[in-house]
């Protein structure tokens, strides 16, 4: 019985709609990751010594932009894109989406992190895949507030972007979301390290096999996401009605 | 009698509508004001000593493009997105909002942009937070001119892209106000600072205590947006009807 | 009778609605060349010695997409914001303005440009205004045929993106300009100058004073220009109706 | 019989709006390669030595969006705006556009890229025409896998991106295209050279007269670009209906 419940609770997870959007989280997370990484591997490997200037960071950073607000972008129509473990946290609090929808939408993203830095290994020969690191003069409570307080703004933004109260504006969406998350690279890269992505961290820590600092980039961003979600759904447009992802691209439902 | 009257004109500031205002235009300064002032401390951060070169401008620029044009998208169906007290000085000329609600746009700015500095401090362990400066052939009095030609041209830019008028080119009205700004800091950087925003450079010195040159930074810029202001609405397009901040996503009203 | 005719004839250039475009092309492209210019000079400043690095050319490009982008969007809902000399000469050769329309926005293009350079140079206090220059291997003739090239596409570009066929997608036209010129003059910056626009070439010069080459930037983007308009009216949409700048925020019409 | 049979098939490939297509595809490959090819020249004259470093990275890349995004938006209300052999054996393979136009479509590509690199060639008056290469490190297998999953995401992209169900979200699918492309550069671009499209590769190889490497950029490309085109069509709208490139401003149908 209990047993017949749970496989009716779990087929609705399994339908082919379900799966198209874990297909495509996967995808847009997986190229998401590839390019963030590769660019620091790229910037890295341009650089006679191990040192970074102003336009490494610039090269990170545009990588950024221009791969979150294409991932964003493909991934819209189908599955909300949200190419990142904490915006699925944010749009679970403030429920758009189920939480064992955002459970499944967790896996797809962690594997596909995963993935891009296992191609990225391999590809390059064994390079080494970088890890997400705190400036030395930084505590981790420190990186950790400064993390949450950029997912913050990314979650907003990634709220903001898909309203569809935005009118003609809505048409920019991903584009912003990319633009908001590449400017906050630009300012804190070099501090806290500017992931706001837990997946992104977690993907090249798993294949860089070092976990230093892993839980700055979880903490943090969740309980800005989290904070961000209630926010505009509460304070900013508190009659808004909450729903689940649909697929006709809008960001959030 | 006299302190009913001014009870009752004070309720209609504080209505949830009017703090809505209030607030997203802080958080939407806030992350403006953090990428801006942050990204030029990651790129002294960066270079290995205290010059600069074209990749550092080249940072700061995208930086303020990137932070801009998000910034005024996530705030404008709720403020209207000004993010600037001269913008917000500039649309009280033109009679789109009142002088009341402007004053309390100028103390969202000024308290998000010093709080967004002090933010800065903590986290990067008390480095300096950098002020805007001159070049010194220049004078105040020329740096402040550039300053005001800068501003006019911005706020022309919000006002356009915020004109309904527009028709489909409106969706990329906050797009265009940041590569604006970002355009007129590559030109301007290195001579007057392209500032263009009293908000910006008012911050800083709060929290690194230095306010020299600081009148530059706001008589050039507020008398800039006076003009572009008085200009659009009284020349270019004299039959437009006035009105106040609205919430439908346009930029200005 | 003659001259009873000639200021009938004139009368019709100095409309109100013809003094708005007039002003408003003088406004958008004054802002262009200021940034184009004003971002070489700071390139050249920030940089010890007088050589220029990838750096520069990245800084230079992005401020000529971020100007060009923002300075078509706000005078396209005027004039249709040509901001070019040769834009202007290809419109008027595809007879979609009238050639006396043409030479009024061509002084206002020619003043904008000077004025604009007169200001960088005040405001610097008197830097060299730096001049476009050809490759020291190139030939004239090469430079002005790579020129013409780079404008053809430009203004192709100018009569796709403000094309109302183009249905939703007619929003990012002038975004599409500013990227199609950015992305000229990070191919063709170090050789023939990149400039496809006689009224930036013009206004450095005359600033400078130094007009070697000028026949470079005048002679090929012209030529480019016309060739671009008779191609896209006759042979791509031969059936399109030409007329005359109208004010709803179409870039040609 | 025979011959009237194919003369009659022939004929449907010269008709007005056909040549069209392959003009216009010409027009948008050549300025693409231009621009492409044109800026690894001017990045490589800018540095004093043969190294390379990650403002020159950073240069191509950007160039390489800016380029793509005008491109694609210029061509895609004639041909549809493939400049870009994979994308075209992309949409064949999901039976978007016929074999045959698809041929006429490479030949168009093919013609534009060799055309655009002897323009380089000769306007810089016989500088090396750069060709793609991959990184000592790699092999011919590796890179073309790399190439190949690139190709895979940037074919998505083009899909997705001229999706008409993707509502307002459509007019910014020229840019998320480049955004892609450019982003994949920054990433790939020290590795396997991050070509992504069979004719950059051909046309500089032609014009250098070396063709090392060169299956590494045709055999990964078009086997991610058939994945992408069958994934899209069966597995994430199985419903959708196929059809022909159309001329109002699709970028597929």
């Amino acid at each position: 019985m209990a047993l017949a419940s749970f496989t009716a609770r779990f087929k609705q997870f399994v339908t082919p709609d379900a799966l198209r959007s874990y297909l495509v989280e996967f995808i847009s997370t997986f190229f998401y990751v590839f390019v963030v990484v590769g660019s620091a591997m790229a910037s890295r490997k341009l650089m006679s010594n191990s040192a970074t200037d102003p336009s490494s960071l610039v090269l990170v950073a545009i990588a950024n932009t221009f791969a979150l607000s294409s991932s964003v972008y493909i991934a819209s129509n189908v599955s909300g894109g949200h190419v990142n473990p904490a915006v699925t946290f944010g749009l679970a609090v403030g429920g758009h989406i189920s939480v064992s929808t955002a459970l499944f939408y967790w896996v797809s993203q962690m594997l596909a992190s995963v993935m891009a830095c296992l191609l990225l290994k391999v590809a390059t020969v064994s390079q080494d895949v970088p890890i997400y690191t705190i400036a030395s003069e930084m505590t981790g409570f420190g990186a950790s507030m400064v993390e949450g307080v950029l997912t913050f703004g990314l979650v907003y933004a990634v709220y903001a972007g898909g309203d569809t109260r935005s009118g003609p504006m809505r048409s920019i969406g991903p584009l912003v979301i990319g633009l908001m998350a590449g400017s906050m690279v630009l300012a804190a890269g070099p501090f806290s390290g500017g992931s706001m992505n837990p997946a992104l961290a977690f993907g090249s820590a798993v294949v860089a096999g070092r976990f230093k600092n892993q839980a700055v980039y979880w903490v943090g961003p969740l309980i800005g996401a989290a904070v961000a979600g209630l926010l505009y759904d509460n304070v900013m447009f508190p009659g808004h009605v909450s729903g689940r992802v649909n697929s006709d691209g809008t960001t959030r439902v």
